[in-house]
């Protein structure tokens, strides 16, 4: 008998807090008992996202509404764009802008890699009329985190009022986003992530550069300026998942009282001490520059990565395999969620196991301790 | 003290095994258990539906999510459309597909009477160029039934191959509707009403008709098309919210043990027991044919509307109010949700203490005594 245990860079393990949080009987939305909830929600939200009194909207749908919404929101017809693409999520955005008849240069990266500032910086210079660059922070299908940091100041450098439009679905609260520190335009994310809600709620930042932007294309259920209009008044547009937002004060409360950049660094942690398990054992980073959000390992040579994934899962641990053609070789565990150090020891556990099961000759305690060791560091 | 009770036509009343079952720990979406899960929900949800067998889809989203999905999934670009308003819903499809750059003919009619099939015939007589038909059900708004089977015929008798869109998101699981038996080629709905869950999910069905339309306008979170090729398999295209989907099951599985048909019939009962209370005290029908998802009644003369809706607040429940222009005049308690005959009594009740607080000279009993004629019937 194992304790079923999820430990995948989103969904996540949701806290009891927070289910029992969404357990309370449903209220209405129409009501000043919502609004003073919807208020005060928001407000937490903003200072999670480091934009404290600013609007953060909570949208009934997916991190892809969320990012969809917020382009919809800021993005002139008729925009030239660039695509940073590293991975699923990237090409995801390059895809989702096409869909909508804009032009995208997508600025394609192998996997594993990241964009660096000059790469883009270069291509801004080559194609003069872009005027919004969309990225990812943490590329979720890579276990790579971009340097958003230094990407917004390259693109500033050469383009001062370009949208920069970037996907923090994994990344916020598993490190630092500092949206206007940074000079971001929209920043947008979901609840299953970093939030350890169940899946569900949608929230996109924008800034007042994107909210001065006309001629936009249309939407309707997405349409992020109606329910900016609404939401500041505790309201919106439509039907909110009310039963969500009681969990998602539950886990605001939970990652507030601990301290955002005591997360943060929690957080790094646990995925370092996850990734110093991995080399422990023969599992090379799959990552240039890692995500605190996931651990992206490869697979020892001559082992297939699906059966290290099986060997989580017999032990009842769910981990996230490789995406398309990484499926092959790569592996990610994560303790994005709700997770302790306990858990972090458990998963180098398993991971030992696993390799052991295929034969692997690996000394009893060898990813257990490297783990360990980063942990009370 | 008074308990809190939601009589509203959406949100309702979430019953307790839902919600228990929504406080399950959330599991990974991309896993054979999830999948099992879905295809199971999803079998159920389409016998609910009175199409067994067929996909109806499950979006994260609310029920105008799941209409703006199915309609940019089947309304082929320039198509010209004709829209029954009768109400602040009917209203809402006339927007959207504007929103979108369609030409829309807009058939108002006042806030509680329906369109009936004659003018509908006439109006697409005069229009040979309209292709496409939207109208709601149950317009929740006025607490109107349109007689959509009627109306479709009569659709159809002059443009048979139009496509017709419903709003079906209070009357789904309130009263009959055969989506195919009528000859519909979109019925839409959300979570919140019938289904007796937390807001949060939508639902959508299309013809073969409507899915073999082309040249549509461009969508990528609400594509209805995408979301078929997925879900078919048991996959989603993008995160589904899997706890409202844990809660769905329990609910499905508690609506299809009562029957389906039986359950239309008890809600009939239980919202004609509410307007004869309505009745027995002064409270006059504001639908010329009402819907038994709600019951949309007059105050009685010289009293104000919202100060009925505070008498029932001031007694824990939870009632809607009249909207826009019939604010001042119109209440709308509902038992669409985890109620039974014990709560429309209380309803009653409720109806009459608040408007003895206001002056009138009610016999005790009067609403109740009505109401229970009619439940034991």
């Amino acid at each position: 008998m194992y304790k079923p245990r999820l430990f995948a860079p989103g969904p996540v393990e949701v806290p009891p807090q927070v289910l029992e949080a969404m357990a309370r009987p449903t209220i209405h939305h129409r009501t000043p008992e919502f609004k003073e909830l919807f208020l005060r929600v928001r407000e937490k939200l903003a200072e999670l996202c480091c934009v404290p009194g600013e609007d953060v909207l909570i949208l009934a749908g997916s991190g892809t509404s969320a990012f969809e919404a917020g382009f919809l929101a800021s993005v002139p017809k008729g925009s030239k764009i660039l695509g940073i693409n590293a991975g699923k999520f990237g090409e995801r955005w390059v895809k989702l802008a096409r869909t909508f008849g804009y032009g995208v240069t997508d600025l394609q990266f192998d996997w594993g890699k990241v964009a660096e500032p000059a790469m883009v910086r270069q291509a801004l210079e080559q194609n003069p009329d872009i005027s919004v660059v969309m990225t990812t922070h943490s590329e979720t299908s890579t276990g790579a985190l971009h340097d958003v940091q230094a990407l917004a100041r390259a693109i500033r450098e050469v383009r001062p009022e370009a949208l920069i439009l970037v996907d923090c679905v994994t990344s916020l609260s598993a490190t630092e986003v500092r949206p206007k520190e940074w000079g971001l335009d929209g920043v947008f994310s979901g609840s299953q992530k970093g939030l350890m809600l169940p899946p569900g709620l949608g929230f996109a930042w924008l800034s007042e550069r994107a909210w001065a932007q006309q001629d936009l294309s249309p939407s309707f259920y997405l349409d992020l300026r109606k329910e900016r209009k609404s939401q500041v008044k505790g309201e919106t547009a439509y039907t909110p998942a009310v039963n969500l937002i009681y969990g998602l004060e539950a886990s605001l409360d939970m990652l507030l009282n601990e301290g955002i950049e005591q997360v943060w660094q929690r957080r790094a942690k646990f995925n370092e001490a996850i990734m110093a398990a991995g080399k422990a054992v023969g599992c090379k980073p799959y990552a240039k520059r890692p995500s605190p959000a996931v651990a992206a390992l490869y697979a020892p040579e001559g082992i297939a990565a699906p059966d290290i994934v099986k060997g989580f899962t017999k032990r009842g641990m769910r981990i996230a395999g490789g995406q398309d053609h990484a499926k092959a070789v790569m592996f990610r565990p994560s303790a994005l969620g709700y997770a302790d150090a306990f858990d972090v020891i458990s998963i180098a556990a398993a991971l030992e196991a696993s390799l052991r099961d295929l034969g692997q000759a690996i000394a009893q305690g060898s990813a257990v301790v490297a783990a360990m060791q980063v942990l009370e560091g």
